[in-house]
């Protein structure tokens, strides 16, 4: 898979890049709308279309446990399932496996759980785990890898990254599809030094890509850019370089600024479901009575379907009378908005580029 | 407002139409999809588009209440409200004043609600649900009439229909709006007699358009048949019949081919809401086992987005994970397959039409 910086960042450490993947290019820094059961929670791909996102998530540990991964293989895989032909990622559920399974049996050679859907025990192995990946067929796939809590000990920590590295290298021996670009995942916990060593050595491993993963679970904020910072500087600078499951709109510019490339996030859709909305002033509540007869879209700056049709006193309304269209809306608005948030940072990033690149050649 | 019958069935009372509203033609007979609160449930204009309703339906007393009818006005009127541009129906609220306010006190001259949303009383009379309506700014709208339960004493159905009378002739009296068309409202609950006397008297006092109501609230089907049938029979021809709230498949071909032009009825989208999927065998429960791994869609004569896109076994995922997409792509089938049905219904009259007069021309 490969990825090319196309821009740098004079002063920071931004860059632009583009990822090609076998359905299509993806433009980076960018925001990955997160559909965990194969849906962005209400939304048809052709709402998500006008927004443009670069890629969309699914999840392999829910779609293995339900509806089963051999049955979407059947169905011609995830993207004729869920009739989205842009590029996606799939999850491995290492998060999943460590906070919703009932139980848990974790060794070295993999983990078994009682699925939280029927209490039935399911064994995942890093190997297991890149074949449901291989039948549900996303472009981007992640390893089966070991999550903490926040705090947790150095102890637990180093076990942990111990089996993540294992299971990262594993999982490699396994990756089979050449359409499919296998990660790895970084953990450590809130570790600067593993941290940096877990980078360092998987760095050395030649993934086409890597993720920072098991941040934004309770820690500090100081803490999250500290480790995000030392951990993406830690990682080969020519891979792309993705945070999961981080999301706020200053998150996402503060991260890219340190070299991120790649995010996700439930919020958007999460926060959409219960009325609050991203707006340039911050999140406001949609449902709340000074917006009963407001005449504006929720952000006058922002040109997502929901803002170009509807004014605050529709939705206002629509949350009010408890109308599933009010989720939808606020959803549309809410990933447009950050998906927006890292187009226009790479715009500026390029025209920025742009311009030095001018002045220096003149 | 004007109506032409474009052709009659030689055989049935059946007739295709075409009625020229202040937001476009409606080609009849048609299904109007219901959108209570200003909103078809989970669907966007963007959804219903490919459907091609011919109309869409909101709610005046509901309206009323939430979000109020002046700042609907102040905001454009429904159609901008809701950003839906083509023809649209208020529905009065009469049935909802009978059934859902939590008391009501009825006179002559109106009704006292005390309103389900918050418990204050408000007054509705016929000249202030026309201003209601003129507010909305709907292209036909209903006059306030008394709805009665089933079964009821023939005097209260005479008081009601009594009631009924008067108030369409003061909501004609109060109505000013050259763009929209006040239609009357034909009750008389399950008495034959007093169903074509209020047919015949509503029919001679001119108005645009009739409609049919009270029906369909508990009554058997055989006299639903019964008095769908006489009152059609009884009112003026060459104007619009709309059969208020009934909206079975077999019953909009039953009753299309008794003369009825316009039908409106909630299932579509409720029953979409619970997985309940039409379909030309009958109901389709989208969460029963049997689909999990079913490649075709809910029904494979269908033309609608859900139908061209999705497998049965993704839409049964959709409702055993709980996922709001799933009551959205049954609903969207739901509604087109309705609209579908008379569509089809006036395509084929249409055609018999033609060859008929092919053959007596030659």
């Amino acid at each position: 898979m490969r990825f090319d910086i196309v821009a740098r960042c004079p002063t920071t450490g931004a860059r632009a890049g583009i990822l090609q993947t076998a359905h299509g290019p993806v433009k980076t820094p960018a925001f990955m709308p997160v559909g965990t059961q194969a849906t962005v929670k209400g939304l048809l791909p052709s709402d998500l279309a006008p927004i443009q996102p670069q890629v969309i998530l699914a999840n392999a540990y829910h779609l293995a446990l339900r509806p089963g991964a051999a049955m979407v293989a059947r169905r011609g895989g995830l993207h004729r399932f869920m009739a989205w032909d842009g590029p996606m990622l799939t999850d491995s559920g290492g998060f999943q496996v460590f906070s919703l399974a009932a139980r848990r049996q974790l060794d070295d050679q993999g983990v078994t759980i009682l699925s939280h859907l029927n209490g039935r025990p399911r064994r995942f192995t890093p190997a297991s785990v890149v074949r449901i990946e291989e039948q549900l067929g996303a472009d981007i796939i992640m390893p089966l890898d070991v999550c903490l809590g926040y705090p947790s000990s150095r102890a637990e920590t180093e076990q942990a990254l111990e089996r993540t590295h294992a299971w990262a290298l594993k999982a490699a021996r396994a990756h089979r599809r050449p359409d499919q670009a296998l990660f790895a995942i970084v953990q450590g916990g809130t570790e600067p030094d593993l941290r940096v060593q877990a980078a360092r050595a998987l760095g050395s491993a030649g993934f086409p890509g890597y993720a920072i993963g098991g941040l934004s679970v309770g820690e500090p904020r100081a803490l999250t850019d500290e480790l995000v910072s030392l951990t993406a500087a830690a990682l080969p600078d020519d891979r792309p370089c993705y945070l999961m499951g981080v999301g706020e709109p200053d998150q996402l510019v503060a991260y890219a600024q340190l070299g991120v490339d790649l995010f996700d996030c439930v919020l958007p859709t999460r926060l959409g479901r219960t009325g609050m909305a991203y707006t340039r002033d911050g999140k406001l509540n949609l449902a709340k009575a000074a917006l009963r007869a407001d005449p504006g879209p929720i952000d006058d700056t922002c040109r997502c379907a929901t803002c170009q049709h509807y004014s605050r006193a529709y939705l206002h309304h629509l949350f009010r009378a408890g109308e599933p269209l009010g989720a939808r809306l606020a959803s549309i608005h809410n990933v447009a908005f950050l998906v927006e948030t890292l187009r226009s940072f790479r715009d500026s990033l390029l025209a920025r580029a742009d311009a030095t690149s001018a002045a220096s050649s003149s």
